[in-house]
């Protein structure tokens, strides 16, 4: 149940209300919410007078729900706003890799009119013997791109023992999709106003999906985006399953942005432009597509970047379908 | 191994062959050919004078795979060309329900200019206490659909109790989820001539879809089309997955055109329209959407069938994506 | 709902109130049962006088769930009863091959004391490539080894158009995972009265499990076991994943008997004698495994069977175990 | 590659080979390894002298590997030490919620026999809207249960942010399913000597699992045991799938101790008796079982956890199988 109280409440009577029904204490703007377990359907009537509006819920899916909010949240980064008729699509390559690679795709990026800049410095590999990312120093580099060429940055946070730090670096902090039960990350990101991009475990469920976003919602930053980057099935033919009906399924029931990852769904590069465009024309808010200077060369995911040339036939083909789905790719 | 013969080779000498090397005999226009277990990679020298050409394979994708034939099968189906920059778009009913509700279907076809009708008259139902479809009668309401209408009929058939009955009846057997490993179904279809669609099952992999496949080519059937509908995960918020990515995988490896079935995928008609425009960006041979009249009416699959409004709706949006991606819709 | 009529009740009757239900006759030792839709929550009035006793359903789950009958169903397989304290245990090649190693297997099984031979006549492959089973010679000789040796034969259904033959030759049908939703199969045998041992699916969720049970029980034959062999998951370190909490949940809420089959699970002989032993451990009613006298030479599933000696050590250590839980092996 | 140094060789020198073969090193007892990645298959002819043994490694499980270290480690848990024929059977209830409710499970333990504790005092839960454990005070109760009891205490860590903390108070450290990615948790245990009981992620490969491990072995701690718990797979009726075919891949290829959780595989009491005679079966170094003094009112996995009652008669029926498999319960 979400509480919406009147204005002029005193701290101590929310609180009062917030342990009442074991909910938690939300600020966004210049309101506060309380919001409790969603098995709770009514309030003791002592508390009427301090209650301006509620919502009762199905589930735990409360702050992020239609329900609550039947727009979908506008959230600025630099200079695209997801949340209407704008599209980000945002390019890199897997991990940073040295200045002057990570400087050949920030070229490419702004040649293509293009407003973000992604790339991982701290890097969550399953195995402790392959490359862990350039760390501080890769976040470092991250931070020129976007003073020489006014970029924003969206990287990954791997655990909660540098989040503060990565939290400095970046515009849009990304949470890993082996990262998204952190409470650590999920709650340090819930007490910052940047951005937040979750993505989706592989295991994970849509609910537990967006259950995570309302660890960063209820901890008072509203700015959460959701990316679907494939599931792990029994098929291996492919790397992950992209999951386009649990897509359709959080459009039409969370008022969050939608992102969507064809790279890693796919593992391979030769699928990555065909998934690409089915993702442009199921009408999302972005795309993250993982490209390299070099792929061959590619110290993780090798397999599944994008060379330029080939970016820049699939960003040319993105463009009419964006059209037809009236959407402007920033 | 796929051994092509030279021509005027004599059958007992090519049957000598296909003894020794464990394979199977498939004449295909005028040429013959003995496909052996892929583990096969060289035949004896005694056996020169007789082979054409030959092609080793990585595995039991042999007849349907690009290494073997590199363009996509061009496959008629009424009105259209498969294969090609043509895209069927066959809707219909769940199930033939009465001659009434089936030829609003097929009027509403007609309008739309498009050319196929589909619908099954054997349904196979997980519990035996649910409609099990109109069996010979709902063949024959198709059949006249056909007569009055001129549209080609694909149709369903559920065990090979009924198969030959099905392959009189229809234009293009389709081979459902369920009864894609019946070798008593794939055998009788491969020794017809008429499109086959197979469905891939939602426990199956795509290397067994494809062996499904196999088993009516090497009967002698070269015109089949693969169908995928979404693949059981542990995503409980749809009723099935469907596998965009095992899409690539099939458009890169394979010289079969692929159809896609958003509707049985999701489950729910909310996210048809956004998975339908997403199917058709993915550049493929087909798409086939379940339309009824009265969606709340309907005897099975009620969730998920899109009424004649919203169709309408979404073909129009379809036109521009198809357009986008080089393709016609027939 | 089930519905028991009164005695004495005339066929025109039951016809009527089945009609009006939309429900399935089914006749039970002296006893005539309208099976409806689970849907069904109540019956018009006017069939009070017919109606003996009902059982209201929560899904389609209903002549095999503990609700309608608690007790394990007692069915007879040659010299075991299974529904009470014995547990069948029936081994043998994955397909007969020659009768030289049939006969071999035979002499084990009569060696050890156990009364129940397996195999497969008709090998229901993925590939139209692999070895497709002997047919109805191997039927023959697993007939041979019932006459010779009094042994009881389990052997495997593929399709329906052998389903007649396979009921003649077989003590047990077994209904493969591949089949197990094939309607022609599934009520060829509700039409007999031999016991069905059906296999799950790899696919399959144990509602749809128990619902192909429902098949073969709303024919008319009583005599269903359900077999757990393997689901297929995201790991392939083994070929499938043994599913004993579905086996669990099967004990606690149907009365059908459960058998385990650990080889095709693993899909590797090493690691089969520790999952038997925790088979039995599960107190059910019947074990299935592989075993073959040379099976580096096997035709099929070569990699999970398991040789004489090796079953011969695993057969004495499951004897405590089945002691501990009040069971002995037959 | 795993490279075992001779002794007497300098840091430097060591280092040049790590920084040579991107590899880490590692002291165990007064031995000093360079664990390369398992790429590498061979080491440049000037480290020979330097070199003592190697091994060549076909996957990133190295330290764990049979290949590295053929037996089973041996871990000391207060008076059980797995990897010989002593079974850990570690119960408790979900999370601590009060002092009276620990020493209730404390007295049961100490009354069957028994040696250690388990309970979470941080819950990773994946609502921000429910109890997430007592956290500190939680800790400190565990403790008091070690001091009056003398018992063994086992409890989990969540993050990265209170890692130390636990480490400080707990005898075995448990890493949970959700946060077994977690490099910060997975180095900071490394650092310590502290038993660490690493759970499989229900998404995660066994491949990856292992590699978790890694993490903590290469990191300088050589007591890590493994532990499953159930995967997530398309089954519904059951909370997960217990993967014991996962289990018998793990006994044959690490040198690990295997603990088994059937209460959270399951999610039901109803199934956990037989499952957990099952594992005992399966020859496994521990059991790990949830039980509670009421279970209708915790406040987390009540459905799962076992009474006192039936944890008894469970206890009983295990000791037959345990004999049976030549282990004691510890």
């Amino acid at each position: 149940m979400i509480i919406q109280c009147r204005k002029n409440i005193s701290e101590s009577q929310i609180d009062r209300l917030a342990a009442t029904c074991e909910g938690v204490v939300v600020n966004y703007d210049s309101n506060v919410f309380v919001v409790t377990p969603s098995a709770l359907k009514a309030v003791d009537a002592q508390f009427d007078s301090i209650i301006d509006t509620s919502w009762v819920m199905d589930s735990d899916i409360q702050l992020s729900s239609r329900k609550f909010k039947s727009d979908t949240r506008k959230i600025n980064i630099g200079k695209c706003t997801t949340g209407g008729n704008q599209t980000l699509l945002t390019i890199g390559p897997c991990g940073v890799e040295s200045e002057e690679m990570i400087e050949q795709t920030a070229k490419l990026i702004v040649g293509s009119g293009l407003s973000t800049i992604r790339a991982g410095a701290f890097k969550p590999r399953t195995s402790p013997y392959s490359f862990q990312g350039m760390g501080e120093e890769g976040l470092k580099l991250l931070a020129r791109m976007r003073e020489k060429y006014g970029l924003s940055v969206v990287t990954e946070v791997r655990d909660s023992t540098h989040v503060q730090m990565v939290l400095e670096y970046a515009d849009v902090v990304q949470i890993g999709a082996k990262a998204m039960y952190d409470h650590g990350i999920l709650r340090a990101c819930g007490r910052s106003q940047k951005p937040i991009l979750i993505k989706r475990g592989f295991g994970t469920t849509l609910q537990e999906f967006v259950q995570a976003a309302e660890f960063v919602l209820s901890g008072g930053n509203p700015n959460v985006l959701l990316c679907e980057r494939g599931i792990r099935t029994f098929e291996t033919k492919s790397r992950f399953t992209l999951d386009l009906c649990g897509v359709a399924y959080l459009k039409e029931y969370t008022n969050l942005p939608v992102i969507l990852d064809p790279s890693h769904a796919m593992g391979y590069a030769y699928g990555v432009s065909d998934l690409a465009r089915a993702c442009m024309a199921m009408n999302v808010d972005g795309l993250l597509i993982e490209v390299h200077p070099d792929p061959s060369v590619a110290k993780s995911d090798a397999a599944q970047q994008l060379n330029h040339d080939t970016f820049g036939k699939l960003f040319e083909s993105l463009k009419p379908i964006a059209a037809a789905v009236g959407r402007t790719i920033v």
